[in-house]
């Protein structure tokens, strides 16, 4: 086996070749699902695995797998994505495959018999189409065609478009034989790295809840129309905004948040008060009944400010997720990894979602987080160092040994 | 002199020469300033005074002017724009403009001898630079080279590059030999419809004062920051804008409004905290105390916001007009004439900013307002009957004749 160096190496070799792939001249990526630039990602990993005389294969969404051993079944699944948010980070989904890419390695060195697939979903951040894990979610059937089918990208290309001249299909067969599922991902939070820790043990993914919410006021002129017969739709908006911010505050002791990430105000112009404004809400938690309340809260503020402003506000649900839950043997095992490592560990939830919720349902599933920088995220600014990766890895590989 | 229903004709005639220019399939116009679309509809109002055969010519900014006579000086000067905001109406500016054709036809039809210009201004929206009556303000002296040379429009021309292809000079010559302004106008507000009167005799109009407000906070993923680790900038807009909203309320008493009709959010996706958002403010007003005491209330307010929610605001000056006064003795012999004519008139205040603002400061300036349907305007459903532009004229024509 390699030594600890050879092994840093290796993992800056292989993100240094996705480095420029969707790079931003002012710093950080943007690797839409499902574009051009995810195709490159994918064609990079591929190649990184042919490099090692991995198998390589391409399912029929377009997910990418490179794999020790294609003949024994069940098999272990590592995996993450490839794909980023607008102006994204270079870490978010990269490093649960590169961790991936590693532990084969390990596993080719050392002989270890176990099958070990790694993925690379497609389309995992929602930032393309609104809607987030469609490639795990597709060949776990958590998502369905039509789900999917009426999709339409930032560029506004559809869905199906994409598939039909990818060759891709909106009904795969589904995935099978995965014995377990496993993902390192950087955690997107600061929790880690205040206290000083190195791996987290995921206990829980948060559910997403979204909505797009349309609020119809009424155009006019900002200098002759007198300020008690406006129908401004921003101002309440703003309104609405704040409402949800401070729900997720009263709720932020059950672990939820609130977010409004979208705003697009019509006609948006300096002298005509706004008449037509469209927000894009994200709840997450991993509490139902703290879901529950903070929607219903959403909505009976929604019919207040109707009320009160004599506007008309629409809210429709853009996606769902309920919180799912970590395998407990997994849990429990790879707590003794890390132990018997040395390596220290949190056991924690995870706010954000992951192509680990679409596998949940369908076999064993674990996670393990990874401090970042500050905790950001979903910027530029996202930095996460190998060695915290290198970390992570060993205690999978410690987990899969224990498996063997 | 033609019969009434004649003249009603001629203006259906001539508002129709115009209406498909920079029409929007969904109803509404876009007639953006120094844009393509503007000179057409200069073209076109250039083409329909030489259908009369009267003089017409452009300045050196491509103000376009129509005249009864080019010799007698000083002359009377009547005028208004042909450019629109995205997605305005059809009367804001035409109006004036096709007033103003009408009464130069009576004025030939009775040989009548008053020297008397229609001009159609350029630019007076601030919807495609975030600077409002460029064509009036630079022939006036109001404007200067320095306040228009780092202008950008909308699809990002520089207004520099605009000015040379065209042949335009950002130092023109002072209009000169102007002895009276006036101008036709919808009044966008719905005082005189309310009211069931024909006419406004406007006697000041507000000074706009214009912010960019740039909200920066820190882009974070919306699942994994706990809501008390945030620096979200669009609750910090949301809260400036809600603020902003109340000192309007509070001070609509002195006739002053606040308005943010801009937003833009940055990176806009569902699940990123919203990093930096910029806001367009427009603050007006025809007491300028009200307006310093908004102006004080909104830097405060930004302060408080700064500090509580540990994000940067930074506010622009983009635009500052003070309040101006029209001229009593043309107020005075206005409402003379709308008695005489047993037209019903009031006198009032200007809340929209108007190409009269700009000749304000070099001679003797007045402005008749027209009602329009439910005060609606810088909207599709803008609308003015022909009758009561006809009505306009008649007052202002009536005016004329008494300066004979």
């Amino acid at each position: 086996m390699a030594s600890k160096r050879e092994d840093i190496e290796y993992l800056e070799y292989i993100f240094s070749k996705f480095y420029d792939i969707g790079a931003n001249s002012y710093g950080g990526v943007t690797r839409l699902g499902y574009t051009k630039v995810e195709d490159d990602m994918h064609n990079m990993f591929k190649s990184l695995g042919e490099d090692e005389k991995f198998y390589t294969y391409i399912d029929e969404v377009g997910n990418t797998y490179v794999a020790n051993d294609i003949s024994q079944k069940p098999y272990y699944l590592m995996g993450s994505h490839l794909d980023s948010v607008v102006n994204g980070g270079r870490y978010d989904g990269v490093a649960g495959v590169i961790a991936g890419l590693l532990i084969l390695k390990w596993a080719k060195d050392e002989n270890l018999d176990i099958p070990i697939r790694v993925a690379a979903f497609r389309c995992e951040e929602s930032s393309n189409f609104g809607k987030c894990t469609i490639g795990s979610g597709l060949i776990t059937g958590e998502l369905t065609k039509d789900d999917i089918k009426g999709l339409v990208s930032k560029t506004g290309r559809h869905i199906v478009d994409i598939f039909y001249s990818n060759g891709y299909s909106l009904n795969p067969k589904k995935i099978e034989n995965v014995k377990q599922y496993l993902e390192l991902h950087i955690e997107q939070g600061k929790v880690l790295e205040e206290y000083g820790i190195k791996v987290g043990i995921v206990t829980d993914i948060a559910g997403p809840r979204r909505f797009e919410i349309s609020v119809l006021g009424e155009a006019e002129h900002s200098g002759a129309t007198p300020m008690d017969m406006r129908h401004d739709a921003l101002c309440a908006a703003s309104e609405l905004i704040l409402e949800l911010e401070k729900i997720g505050m009263d709720e932020s002791y059950r672990k939820s948040v609130t977010t409004v990430g979208v705003i697009n105000n019509g006609p948006n112009v300096l002298n005509v008060i706004p008449g037509d404004v469209t927000l894009g809400v994200d709840i997450r938690g991993i509490d139902t009944d703290s879901l529950d309340k903070i929607e219903s809260y959403m909505k009976s503020t929604i019919r207040e400010i109707m009320k009160k402003r004599n506007v008309e506000i629409f809210a429709q649900d853009t996606g769902r997720f309920d919180p799912v839950k970590m395998s407990s043997y997994m849990q429990k095992k790879l707590i003794e990894s890390s132990e018997k490592l040395k390596i220290s560990h949190k056991v924690m939830p995870s706010g954000a979602g992951h192509d680990a919720m679409a596998f949940s349902k369908i076999c064993d599933t674990a996670m393990i987080f990874i401090p970042c920088y500050r905790g950001i995220s979903h910027n530029k600014s996202e930095f996460s160092s190998l060695l915290s990766i290198y970390d992570g890895c060993k205690v999978m590989y410690e987990y899969l040994k224990g498996e063997q």
